[in-house]
């Protein structure tokens, strides 16, 4: 007997639509992405991009439940939909039912789509911080303890008892963009970020230093008195970016556990794997399809699927 | 009597070129300057940038001696002059003489300009930092105690028995900008810098946090939640960096003097005396001619000038 598709869950980020086909016991029987990202769909026509990338399973099943994760839930996105406080697992996740007008082309067809919340907490000193979509992802991933997901905004995420209870967000990767692009480190930079000597020794100098602006300028100079080659500065500024991460993170968050699951793009998360075990930690790469996953134990949670 | 002209200076830097007459005591009788920075003058034309601005000065006396600090001694500049190393004052700053040639079109001229070098040595972790420039200007201010000199690259430097003991280079007007240009940060941004309450709240988020990374995102959040205006953003996000600025030094220097003295820009100058303030140091507003009091004293150091 063929499996059937119980849950179609959607990964919607700023730059990418993941789309998957979810069975009742959580197995993905099919996935699709389009580069349809919330920045990145013309004039609000989110139902358009998603009809687009999968109108032939939205028409398999009239009655599919769809659950919606990540920026798509934002003010920008299709629907702002609130943020969860912590401490937060799938039962504090309860999607909020949107129905979804799919407009004339599509014989005004009206669907209820369930947005997952992000979560927002305010740290020891009130600030605030927040997340939209890594929660579905922790929530795949299952287990206690502690997660970084990196990006270009990398999250470092405590769980505990099943559900997030801290988490703290480093602009690392859109800074290693922006330093890259524009300033003049730059200049010297021939090639990509995979020089892996060079890479080792911006994580040592990122994670030792303790003073980032001022160890930035090392990605200059070392390269000025030949020490660093120019094939090798754009990996050691990486590193020295990951590696400055690595110990603000581990100041900041309350736990001594040196084994960290990374959920995240592949080669990224190497990168990360090889910059935490230089730092004395233990990185292992978390499961692959963790949105999927934390998007059927949301729709388990509340109700949307059968078990 | 007219008093004579004894001396010209040139501060030539990336963006600006800046040429003083100077007097057998070190007082400056003229100055003029031009947007001729190094990376600005077209052709390496050097010598038409600089009679461009002074010929007058050039004609009046053929054999004015002509001395020369900043980014002009680069590579990229007109003549590559090595770095001296620390410690340094004017005794070790001995300019380097080089024949600077100014063709056809005046005549094939020829005149000899001395070349002030920077300064280069290597950290307790072997790693160089450079300056060129401002070992002239603290030469100039002439005392002993800690130096900032803020900027693109605000340098902070140490001078104990007249020389440059230590300096750092900290990267934060190049990253406040990539930052408000070409991230996320910038694009709530509103106005401009000037926001006093931001800059302050954004000097002890910066001063306190010890996770720059982690803390840059604070721009963003708190802007999202309301708790910052839109038109504090841009205030809050440069005093966030200068507060980790003053933190990095801090523990970076050997030296427990809370008196800065603050070279530079009037207006950058008074920003960094309020976030210094803030943090329990006070900042003192250095000499405004010091480039060209830093050149007098080095050719007098040189035999250039008669006492």
């Amino acid at each position: 007997m063929r499996p059937r598709v119980a849950l179609l869950g959607l990964d919607w980020g700023t730059t990418t639509l993941r789309a998957y086909q979810i069975d009742g016991a959580g197995v993905v029987l099919g996935e699709r992405s389009a580069p349809s990202g919330i920045l990145l769909v013309e004039n609000g026509n989110f139902a358009g991009a998603l009809t687009d990338l999968v109108a032939d399973w939205l028409a398999a099943d009239k009655n599919l439940p769809i659950i919606a994760s990540g920026m798509i839930g934002a003010r920008q996105g299709w629907r702002e939909v609130p943020y969860a406080d912590l401490p937060a697992g799938p039962d504090e996740l309860a999607p909020i039912q949107f129905d979804a007008s799919f407009g004339a082309q599509f014989d005004n067809l009206t669907r209820p789509i369930h947005f997952i919340p992000g979560l927002a907490y305010r740290n020891a000193q009130g600030v605030p911080d927040v997340m939209r979509g890594e929660e579905t992802q922790i929530a795949g991933a299952g287990g206690d303890g502690l997660y970084l997901l990196p990006g270009s905004h990398s999250k470092w995420v405590l769980v505990i008892g099943g559900r997030i209870t801290w988490f703290a967000t480093f602009m690392t990767g859109e800074l290693f963009a922006a330093l890259k692009d524009h300033t003049i480190l730059g200049r010297m930079m021939v090639g990509t970020a995979d020089n892996e000597e060079a890479f080792h020794r911006g994580v040592a100098c990122g994670h030792d230093s303790g003073a980032t602006l001022q160890a930035l300028f090392s990605a200059r100079t070392l390269a000025l008195f030949g020490d660093l080659p120019e094939s090798g500065v754009a990996a050691y500024l990486s590193g020295l970016l990951i590696g400055a991460e690595i110990a603000e993170a581990r100041a900041l968050v309350d736990n001594a556990t040196t084994m960290i699951t990374i959920i995240g793009e592949a080669a990224l998360s190497q990168r990360y794997q090889m910059a935490l075990s230089a730092c004395g930690l233990t990185g292992q790469l978390g499961p692959r399809q963790a949105a999927a996953q934390g998007q059927w134990r949301i729709a388990m949670a509340a109700g949307l699927v059968a078990a």
